[in-house]
């Protein structure tokens, strides 16, 4: 692997062979905690613009495990508010420019993550990833992206280690990913980064989702290439049922309406008649039994009932646990 | 002392050898800082629902004295907001449940501190201590509780450790509790905590307080048990002058009325009926030369005048200090 | 250096020999980093107001390099809110007072970083400076200014040390500090600071500002008096022009007006009035081929214009930089 230097934005920014290599060492830091402190000496700065509880304490610890410190600075609250497009006249609320705050953490630390959610105002605008594109435009040092409006990638690197613990190879496993009901209008960086890493593992993939809440055609085209070079599949269905059918591995997961783009009270009404999408016990038993996948946080009983989270088959858990390992192997791999 | 692995909910949780052990090799630690690392290697999970400056600075330091490293989550803000109740159908406002966030700290933490206070809605929630109770129930490591709705044991037992610093045994020793005003209704955690501890420890203890504000029965009932067991004593009076007469320590603490619960504005006219409760020089020179207990942060002139807390008996910077080392000892015994 | 157990308020409260002791100290660590580690085994409390980028990383990550732990503190969020004034009858929204965090964080680390901007609500109230002061007559341990109401001492020696590092001794440097346009009223710490820094070194200062738009008078007698000392010089101009004409550093910084306090509606015309005070390529033509100096964050292209800050002749994050190099200069002498 010759990643060092590089930025973490998408697993798209990696060879197969890479992600694959990658989580194979999360896999052996999971089991053998890591002896050398290839961080010593060096800092990685933590930017949250949102909320955070498995990605800040991972992040934090994974740093320090080898060797490592981290600066945590929480935007808007403890930080400065940030405007992050270019050439904008700043007479506004936006106290400091990301151009500035990058250019001056590179300068003291080795790494940047950055979490950044859409502001689900303008489609196009949260379709450019703006936060984390300007970040990676002006930061002269690795930027870790720790979710931003598009992708989620430590996690679907999380998600797929967790894939291959309970099957083995992750190619040819058959995996159901499905839209799931929620009181809010959530992103779709996590679906997206999913299916961007099952497809690219080679598993065959059936996204089910109601007509009203399609993925972005950027990301479904990746996806879809992706398929096509690792022999998997995509399928996407309208039918929950259809994708649940004799799946091995079962992904809920809720996201916005992109056709209702600041229009979210028809869009709520949408979200409102698809209540029935939650995973419950019953529906897992269409299944080939299958292992319960979710990124968390997870709406209890809204999104997926108690007894499919707390069941035999949920690996959740390992998902969240195993974001701590894919962060060693890539801070490891970059720094 | 049998106590790793253990969870530190209450003083009520151990023996009172354990405690007094505790209490020991706080004081050994405050006089010989630990050599040994025997966090090496471990984390601890600081989850706050509500502001702190004492137990914040402590708990980081003492961690990290002992070799460890902490993550500190702020609920609602940096952190997500938290549901506790099992069960509840969350498509509310509530974006993560207290179990997953359990679980998901327990596999990459060993410890989990909680700083919950009560709601202050309604009286039957607070004192079932809904929050930490679901953190323990789900937690797979050892909880350890930074103040909750009815409980703040490091603070009792720092408070009982200042007492033998300056008294020698705490058995025998005239503690006078006495409520304090204060422009808030305040929970009832430390006065119940440090009432358990005085008790079991064996002092003479004298709980002055108007008539509207009674601590909660069942802690009273506790406290009673253990004043017969230490053979200590536990009395209660309506007057102040009563409990401060003879007292060798005072404790003064504000809390709100659990008679007036929900209705703080029948309470605050309660309240300011009994503005002269404050503890001033006067009324201090009505003891045995005390010494001036208070877990802080204090109103100044409201509850106790700046003479009592700025005076040569006022004994409130030890005990925040020895905050530091108790905490220490526990978490050596514990992890 | 006798500087063991002082304060670090402002540059006035060191001689000039030991400020440049520091700045020399800190531009051998910044080529050489610290081997040895003077703060093993302390800790230092970080304890903000206001929002911070830079002072939070810089702080944080120089203790860490020289081996101490910081706590870091948000008052009024994660901590408690603070009360300032002596004496107060503390029966209003501030739940602690400064003399008792200040006493209870003495007996638990080394040293106490504050940052404290002005209320902006009274004049008389920002120029005492009170919080810090408060601070400082409270606390048993160093005071570390992290920017008060009146001074922000490390940011004017990271500026110094920029000053030398691109022109070798500072004596004799001519340099221009200009008022800038800015959306709101801001403190003047930085441009006291600076003021005082750069007369302290014997710098040539012309102080270019509209008239409405004074410095306060004790800082401007302070600098006065530095500059008879040093043999360098401080013009003040109502021309910008004047000022920049052979400027080998200019130092553009916004300031509210001290003549509207409280009137900020007036104040804001007479800013907007002055919107051509900014800084542009245009401008810096006429100096001598200037460094450009601020201490960020910058109100992009309402201050500087972008192709200044871009410019190959900024030297904004050097300036940032030099915090972290400084600091660890001051921690090494205090600690």
């Amino acid at each position: 692997m010759k990643l060092k230097g590089r930025s973490f934005i998408s697993t798209q920014d990696f060879g197969a062979g890479d992600l694959e290599a990658l989580i194979q060492r999360a896999r052996a830091l999971k089991h053998d905690p890591p002896r050398s402190m290839p961080l010593a000496g060096k800092a990685v700065a933590l930017v949250f613009f949102n909320p955070s509880l498995r990605t800040r304490t991972t992040m934090e610890l994974a740093v320090r495990a080898l060797g490592g410190t981290t600066v945590t600075l929480n935007v808007g609250t403890d930080s400065w508010t940030l405007e992050h497009r270019d050439g904008a006249v700043m007479d506004g609320g936006k106290t400091e420019h990301v151009k500035d705050a990058a250019r001056v953490l590179s300068r003291t630390v080795d790494a940047i993550g950055v979490r950044a959610f859409p502001a689900m105002e303008r489609l196009e605008d949260d379709l450019a990833d703006g936060v984390l594109e300007a970040f990676k435009r002006h930061s002269e040092v690795p930027i870790l992206n720790l979710e931003s409006s598009l992708y989620h990638p430590f996690q679907a690197m999380a998600d797929l280690m967790t894939i291959i613990e309970r099957r083995g190879p992750a190619a040819g496993a058959k995996v159901a990913l499905t839209w799931a009901p929620h009181p809010k209008a959530l992103p779709t960086a996590v679906p997206n980064s999913f299916l961007l890493a099952a497809t690219r593992f080679g598993c065959d993939v059936m996204l089910a989702r109601p007509p009203e809440f399609p993925l972005p055609d950027r990301i479904m085209e990746m996806a879809e290439r992706n398929a096509r070079e690792s022999k998997g599949s995509l399928r996407v269905v309208a039918s929950q049922a259809k994708a649940l059918e004799g799946a091995q591995f079962v992904y809920a997961k809720s996201w916005g309406g992109l056709l209702y783009y600041g229009k979210w009270d028809e869009e709520k009404k949408a979200r409102a008649e698809h209540a029935d999408w939650i995973i419950d016990e019953g529906k897992m038993r269409g299944t080939a039994d299958a292992f319960f996948l979710h990124c968390l946080p997870v709406r209890r009983n809204v999104e997926v009932s108690d007894g499919v989270l707390d069941g035999r088959r949920s690996a959740v858990y390992d998902e969240a646990e195993n974001r701590l390992h894919v962060q060693m192997a890539v801070l490891e791999a970059l720094l």
